[in-house]
């Protein structure tokens, strides 16, 4: 795709020093998911494994959740007045059989609930909408050493790529530490889409054995996504929110937040956490 | 409203030592906003300013630009089973004669254009969108040391308020450096919106000389957001999008990147920076 980093002519001021250069910034691109010939939701996203996008945003959506449910993916020709391809609409057409959940609004999970619209409706539209419980057997146990070791190994893994400051990550590892993917986008959403949505295009759901590191923030948005493709852990560098803990707590989710150092947050699932017997200051 | 932090249990882990202790944590919940009685749209925000955060999407979409545009706001009570509000949906009238544009889907703006989906797309989708052009009369103009200054009364006005780690924040600035509101969210771009609604319920509207600071990176989303409400200078602490530079720079928008310490980028519309002649170093 090629598309990934644009580059941009920018005035950089030093303590009063001015100079003009060239500089590398991340691609920013809208992408339009449709599900079998209907328009589905838009999402401002880097180009490239826009696929992988598509079908993680699926999965997300309690669409797919399985490669068996995927007949396949094709970037609309077409959709341009001149009949070109920009290579930002993708159609997804889903296997005979597979339900299509009623998605009338971006995000109506949230409203089908018959509670109205609250946080408990967006709890329980997660809960009865997952595929893959959280019920790993045996139960994943994690060293709080080798968390506290998973940050560098996604900066090392983004160093190669993230020239521009603007990405955010999303990394998954095995339960010994071993990375096993990392994407990046202009949103974090849409970089764990990625991972998910090539994790179902090879078969690999759910995710059962694996933890998911996001670089910024745990919002509800990325611990759904965690419980829609099964995985049983999610750490963030940073903070997460009140509903992204609830959520954990309902589903069985590992939620580990402010993962630096050696210094840690675990809000919910902490039997994953493999704690040895410390006396606590404080 | 109360709701804008929420107190969990967490374990704490430092250097192998456990503990256990309340924390604070920002609190996220769905926001629904409907259009004369029309569901549009959800958001996941922190609670507080609903009625400005409503106010402020729909300047964004284009269809509000001024307090005249706006009959009222409410809480939908009866939007639960037994009829309890949960403050979690909003309802915006417009008053008579405000034309409605077609939103028949999130975001719909980049898809009514007829070269197709394309960065091309969404610029032309804002660029006559907009209601408020950035034409500055006087020019605004802003010393680099100005701009400096920011980041920090940003932070010492948030260190009043954020005490969870997991809040984006934007403020809006005068041309002189005082900062006139500061609105805090777990969705950085709820936080912009908040800014503007709040604007526009106090007859503000066009916000033609100020500048608005966010605390981290600058979408095009939140590009958008500074021209719909006619802003002629957007400040990001952290690194701008492809996309994002290319509207500044059709739109005439002065968009600063990496403000940090003493240095900053100037990706467009570097006319409204009082740049002193100095040798530049490389």
């Amino acid at each position: 795709m090629g598309r990934v980093t644009e580059r941009r002519k920018v005035l950089r001021i030093r303590d009063g020093a001015v100079s003009s250069r060239p500089d590398t910034l991340v691609a920013e691109e809208p992408l339009e998911i449709r599900l079998n010939g209907r328009p589905l939701a838009i999402t401002m996203r880097t180009p490239g494994d826009d696929f992988a996008l598509a079908a993680g945003f699926l999965v997300s959506e309690g669409v797919l959740a399985a490669a068996s449910d995927l007949r396949n993916i094709v970037y609309c020709a077409g959709a341009t007045a001149d009949g070109s391809n920009t290579y930002n609409v993708v159609d997804v057409t889903t296997a005979p059989g597979v339900v299509i959940p009623d998605l009338t609004l971006e995000r109506n999970v949230y409203t089908t609930s018959s509670c109205g619209l609250c946080g408990k409706a967006s709890l329980d539209a997660v809960r009865t909408t997952a595929r893959h419980p959280i019920a790993d057997t045996p139960r994943l146990r994690v060293e709080p050493e080798l968390l506290a070791s998973l940050p560098d190994r996604l900066r090392a893994a983004q160093r190669v790529f993230d020239r521009t400051g603007g990405l955010h990550a999303a990394a998954l590892f095995d339960e010994d530490g071993e990375l096993l993917d990392v994407r990046e986008d202009v949103g974090r959403h849409n970089a764990v889409d990625k991972l998910v949505g090539r994790a179902l295009q090879s078969g690999n759901l759910p995710l059962s054995r694996t933890i998911l590191l996001v670089s910024g923030r745990a919002s509800f948005e990325l611990a759904q996504k965690a419980v829609m493709a099964g995985i049983p852990m999610l750490a963030a560098v940073s903070a997460p929110s009140s509903l992204a803990v609830d959520l954990a707590a309902e589903t069985g989710l590992t939620l580990v937040g402010f993962l630096r150092g050696s210094s840690m947050n675990v809000y919910a699932g902490e039997d994953r956490i493999a704690l040895r017997a410390a006396a606590a200051p404080g």
